[in-house]
């Protein structure tokens, strides 16, 4: 048992038009060891309704069958109710980003984030535009 | 670095049958307020194995498209397993349910949700009956 | 308003051949009771890329219904990039697990885990082998 200390910091990503997969790993590592927290939780929230986290193997054939599926999950071009009221054309966006979801939170175990040998933490940017997404990150813990 | 708070609550959300979408942002946000927690993370959880949480863009366009999104995950009316077993008519709630995931967390910052300017916090009702779901809910922050 | 407190924890559960769900409920329970956090949130998290963790009612018929939604999500011997790259036919599973996600939190109420009454928390391999997972629990409160 430790009492409990909070840091909470941004990683901004430059992201293409979506399907777009970035790993920010790296990242969040390192703010990890900068707030010198050794055993914890890092939260990992995407602002905005067209984007998701999660956690894939980084490597680019996953990259590829992640984008597919998700693109069959809602497929761009179908007709939605979203785009007969509003014209962006983001429509399958936003059910991609609902259903994924643009939360996750992971073990900070030893000063590192806790993932397997092959996993990495991924945003993605589901949108019909490149965006700069301000990754929300914060680390509790001690 | 802070040193840590936590406060619990709970949002009472009346619910049609599924799949119903209820935006409780506001009333989320008034709880982080009278919280008095500026810095930090709010944590939704909906009780209940057909129930779930995530963020969309809630207008009528995109709860239409999510719905129907949701009912092509896992469709009324075919052949489910649970229902074979035990004829209560929501087999395909479990399944979505537990597809979307019943917890997601939300960064507070400046005394708020940090969500995104189209962002809002939503509970969904898979169930084949109305249900008055009380949404758990825990503020950890300073 | 209270100080918190923080424990970490391993489960560790054997698992068959994907998709294979395992209830964690009562080992998770023994924890926090264990740890004496009475009120709070456990965090629970798949380490490794073809793992996932969500709830469920933990009956076989919700069991069957979910495995086959889950291989329908993203179906095995379909054509996938990562095989053609690594050949370890374990494509879907990566896809299924990115999908699911590999974390969730649920609140700690009067010192259990504040499920519904029909509710269990399980871990899901999607991998195709067996595997020995080791499930990083976090629990935090007071």
């Amino acid at each position: 048992m430790h009492d409990l200390k909070m840091s909470t910091h941004t990683i901004t990503c430059d992201m293409e038009t979506g399907v777009d997969i970035c790993d920010i790993t790296d990242e969040l590592n390192a703010l990890v060891s900068g707030a010198g927290i050794v055993t914890g939780m890092a939260h990992v929230f995407v602002p905005g309704s067209t984007g998701a986290a999660t956690t894939i193997e980084y490597e680019p054939g996953v990259v590829n069958d992640l984008k597919r599926a998700i693109n069959e999950l809602a497929a761009p071009g179908r007709l939605y109710d979203h785009e007969l009221a509003w014209h962006d054309g983001n429509d399958h966006s936003h059910v991609q980003a609902a259903l994924l979801g643009p939360s996750i939170s992971i073990p900070i175990r030893e000063a590192r984030l806790a993932l397997g040998d092959w996993q990495q933490t991924v945003v993605i940017n589901h949108d019909n535009s490149p965006r700069t997404r301000e990754i929300s990150i914060t680390l509790i813990g001690c």
